[in-house]
């Protein structure tokens, strides 16, 4: 039976029975009726458009199984980019409660604390596995919740876009040189980065971006991997793909109004806490999979996927290295932040080495 | 308020009206008696001994989570290693209906059907996220429960260990020739792979390995990954770790009899299902953590960590593909379930390469 049939039947019978006389009962009635179950709504807006694919389709699996889960208890209400609220406005929105929860990203709040992009990872830091173990086994939850309930938010993990790609670029760019006055989109770190490099970071509204590299507007620009690249339909203006860097693995985050989430009955925070961190793992295998195909498909294109060299990589890593003394210099925050991600990193570094990249090396080998 | 003090109320009510002699309304009671909320009792026994580090661990967690989602109405309780069912005889128990649930390893059933060996993933074959994107979005959860429909048992993915290490040597390998007549505990395919390079693939109980390397009864060992090896001493007489390449992420499974699988609510179906996702997961995040502690750990005890030479790797390679050879020509099921879980890595391999190993290839880079 659903839960929910059996509120409506309790409810029927008490009505029916303070009508019928039996009057001496009502009391213990009134307990049934007040002890009904509880239903929790929630409006939550994404800072993605509808059937977004792999980010707002993973939402829209979430909800379903929060859902399922509860008997339909808990009825989540998904509101696309720009439906109820602004993309990049669903956090003031939900720390001032207009809505319930957000789904996005957090390094698109470092305007309010700088801290904040280190959740969704940093360049030549973690990978998903490395960043994931740091959120539940190394103390990087408990760090992000105390920050965000600064802002009245209680954040979960909500997915992971895995190593993102490093952008589209009309030339090729063979030495740090060709980065020079090169106008790209690309924001967070990554750009801060290059930008201590020579390249003009250019924030564009992703429907103009297309026509800004067509017209020479951008030079180059990165955003996020084969699958969700493929319909940007960069290849076709700026055939040079290059390897990610800057993003290793970013986290997207399932964040409510903290005292919304504090109010909800245990079972229902058990709930939402578990389906959000299925999906956040989901999310990535699903990322895994049709970035797969993608790579596939623009293989036809005459696309060429290039490495950065060594050497702007190593004058990359100098210019991050220069960018994190500035921010941990200018908020207490950051340097907090980095301090714990990067120590857990550091150990991390060693096993990953061992394990997933021996491995992933000598499939390499085998392949020649 | 708990679902649990709801049904209780409900039922103590019931009880006092009927015995108050207000015998009109006794059907209806009876209907809130019969409506009442489905309690599901779950006998779950893994191959893991109680308190096992990160699987046992994550067993727990999970019957932990299903209780809180479920407001109390889900009852799982665990019996480890040999309390209820011996540590291999899960699978026929469950299957039986003896006990409602497992949690072990696909591979343990290899002598059932060697395809079900593949769905733990194989020599040279898929990391975690593949593999995880395989069962997800490649057709991998349709075969395994296709085939474990035949012994009426119902899958769910329940973990996955990451890269697994190679494992622990008295003496260093340095050639094929190093292998031959080495007696070595392994399991599986990379046993069969071994066997065909000369080596005696030993199997022992996993309390016996220690003192059997001692007394030279082993040669080698392998186990798991450094958090759970470490705990094993193998350390002690066995120093050459050698990195891994026969089972690069193996996944754990929770298995259900499918009789009362079928027969549970829709919710509780939904619980568990996300639940036992969320810490397939969860577990492989542990892995990653508590191996980065340990190789930390066990660089304090003079250990040599090795890397098999790409010769030693191309050789296990060709006898690996033999072996495939061998058992697809034997099983139709094999050969279908490899056909489909290598069809679908020979796409992710050309991703994995672009995005995550070269992104490991700079940080590597970068250290030096």
């Amino acid at each position: 039976m659903k839960r929910r049939d059996f509120i409506t039947t309790t409810t029927a019978i008490t009505a029916t029975t303070l009508l019928s006389g039996c009057n001496r009962k009502i009391d213990e009635y009134r307990s049934i009726t007040t002890s009904k179950r509880v239903k929790t709504k929630i409006k939550l807006a994404t800072s993605w458009p509808a059937k977004f694919p792999i980010m707002g389709e993973g939402v829209e699996y979430f909800a379903d199984n929060v859902k399922a889960m509860s008997g339909g208890d808990i009825e989540i209400k998904i509101y696309s980019k720009n439906t109820l609220v602004p993309a990049l406005g669903v956090f003031d929105a939900t720390s001032a409660g207009q809505i319930d929860a957000f789904h996005s990203g957090p390094y698109y709040w470092k305007g309010k604390n700088s801290a904040f992009s280190l959740f969704s990872g940093y360049p030549f830091g973690q990978i998903n596995s490395e960043l994931s173990a740091w959120f539940m086994f190394g103390g990087g939850y408990e760090l992000w919740r105390e920050l965000y309930a600064r802002y009245n938010l209680y954040p979960l993990l909500g997915g992971n876009t895995s190593v993102q790609m490093g952008g589209w670029f009309k030339k090729p760019i063979d030495s740090v040189e060709d980065l020079k006055g090169l106008k790209m989109r690309i924001p967070g770190l990554g750009g801060e980065v290059l930008a201590k490099m020579g390249v003009n970071p250019i924030l564009l509204p992703a429907g103009e971006i297309g026509l800004a590299l067509e017209r020479g507007v951008l030079d180059a620009t990165e955003w996020v991997g084969p699958a969700l690249d493929i319909k940007m339909g960069f290849h076709k203006v700026a055939p040079y793909y290059y390897s990610g860097w800057h993003e290793p693995g970013s986290t997207l985050e399932l964040t409510f109004n903290k005292r919304k989430w504090d109010k909800l009955p245990s079972e229902h925070k058990a709930i939402i806490t578990i389906a959000s961190q299925e999906m956040h793992s989901r999310m990535s295998f699903d990322f895994q999979a049709k970035n797969a195909e993608a790579i596939s498909e623009l293989e036809k294109y005459n696309i060429k996927i290039r490495k950065f060299s060594p050497n702007i990589m190593r004058v990359a890593k100098q210019k991050f290295d220069k960018v994190i003394e500035e921010l941990s210099t200018q908020n207490r925050d950051f340097a907090k932040v980095y301090k714990s991600a990067s120590t857990f990193l550091d150990k991390q570094k060693k096993w990953s080495d061992v394990g997933l990249k021996n491995y992933l090396d000598i499939r390499t080998i085998l392949s020649q």
